[in-house]
């Protein structure tokens, strides 16, 4: 089933303990989307400006992730900088030039309006908002979102939570969305906005999952090096969803191991910049991974 | 089969958000010892002053802790002074006396020198060799440290290292003795200087187990309230090397079994002050929290 994922298509320019690398092809629908397409097809909408490459929109049209949706509009592509430090635990953005982003809106072409698998990447909560009343009848809707959005926005980003199935989140933002230390009560919390499932992502300590009735713990695959985490979640959020639109059912085994696609797409994406890693990837990378996973929790 | 523990006995002062508590019964060998309690018997070594309270003495005598190696010293007891902040991550130290535990010198009653497994906890290094000067034919030592000896002492440090077959450490100390911010790598490096594991706590991430030929990671139980960290890492010690001495064998599956044991007895132990979740806990309830993680992590 085709997965319909709403967010930005970006260049990065990132610094981190392995490199400096300027206008790389970021954003959080292209890692979402690159991810996703090893499992489903895929429709894509966001924006990117005139000056946004041939190559790179291969590289998307290359895994059959349609980009129909992709706006093209005169101006610049939104250009991101940022840098991680020893630790790699958080980017330091130094730069957000929004360009063509600050007045996009998501128009969906009238063939992705059936799509029954969405995923609203972190964009401004008022476009998510903008993209599920353009949706007809959708079996799963998954929601992203950022710090940002909940410091400046925080009833709509609720908003969109109300309208959810699955929220992903990570630790820090699930704690300052709800203000509880616990990850548990803060999920309890998000829980009771609507969403049935709520994914807690804490990078290099995995994920946790949890329902009104379970909790499941997927941990984070020891690496000898992590080259760069830029779009560790969006990745995460890809394989995840991916699998869920692959299965073509949400069942409670179905989203634990769905939760483990997405870490094994989000451990090979922090290897190398971009989406170098993803490129090089065969599904034979990906099964024998989610088995490394399994022997990694097994006692 | 028996199992020798040498650390502090100790007096703390608490503050965490859940409230103040003065002199309640802490040390690196308490905790240890009473969570070891629930799988082995244990021999104790430590040193406390004549102030040290008789009801102390008998709640670790109530679990058939052998206090024949406890020495009674003219002064006050070994007191630490600590509080946590909000997110429960690092104390922050407020004042260590040291008292008796300045010429401390552990002395082993003739009984406990055929003790097959041996837990140094957290002392000066120098003393942490002083015993095992001391022991006959020990089957599994098991060692733990911290930041302040590693920043001290390292190469006493690594001298100890080198005579256990199994390091315990947290990750932050992991990453200070190796210098390598990958704890894979980190545990590479601490396996090349001897020991054949290594257990790496990340506190409520749960652990981490190293072997030269496999990787293994404990889950950390998310939960609603965590009301006084303190001991936390010395009760998973003890959850670990009671279950291994209970079973009597050190095979792969009861290595990474124990890691799980371990586990539940620090996520009990958070759980109130001092021991008194512990003192409250029964066999079925740590039987019951081990299915707890397998569900947690079963996929």
């Amino acid at each position: 089933m085709t997965v319909l994922v709403v967010g930005s298509v970006a260049f990065d320019t990132v610094t981190t303990p392995f490199g400096h690398k300027e206008k790389i092809l970021g954003g959080s629908a292209t890692y979402f989307a690159y991810s996703c397409s090893f499992f489903a097809p895929v429709n894509l909408v966001a924006v990117v400006g005139e000056d946004f490459p041939p190559s790179y929109r291969e590289l998307l049209e290359k895994r059959e992730i349609n980009l129909e949706g992709l706006q093209v509009r005169p101006g610049e592509t939104f250009h991101w900088g940022g840098s991680y430090k020893y630790d790699m635990n958080e980017a330091e953005t130094e730069f957000t030039d929004l360009n063509v982003f600050e007045d996009f809106h998501p128009d969906l072409p009238p063939s992705y309006r059936s799509s029954e698998y969405i995923l609203l990447a972190n964009i401004d909560p008022h476009l998510q908002l903008e993209v599920l009343e353009q949706i007809e009848n959708p079996r799963l809707v998954v929601g992203d979102t950022m710090n940002l959005w909940i410091e400046l926005k925080k009833e709509t980003v609720q908003e969109v939570i109300r309208k959810l199935q699955i929220l992903i989140i990570n630790d820090a933002e699930a704690r300052q969305l709800t203000g509880e230390v616990s990850l548990k009560k803060a999920a309890a919390r998000i829980l009771k906005l609507g969403p049935e499932y709520v994914v807690v992502k804490k990078g290099e300590h995995g994920a946790l999952f949890f329902s009104r009735r379970e909790t499941f713990s997927a941990p984070g695959l020891p690496l000898e090096t992590v080259v760069d985490p830029t779009g560790a979640g969006d990745t995460f959020a890809g394989g995840f969803v991916g699998y869920l639109a692959k299965m073509g059912e949400i069942s409670p085994s179905a989203l634990r191991q769905a939760v483990i696609y997405g870490s094994v797409m989000a451990s090979f994406n922090v290897e190398d910049f971009s989406l170098d890693r993803l490129k090089n990837l065969q599904w034979d990378d990906i099964i024998r991974r989610y088995q490394e996973f399994k022997s990694l929790t097994l006692f």
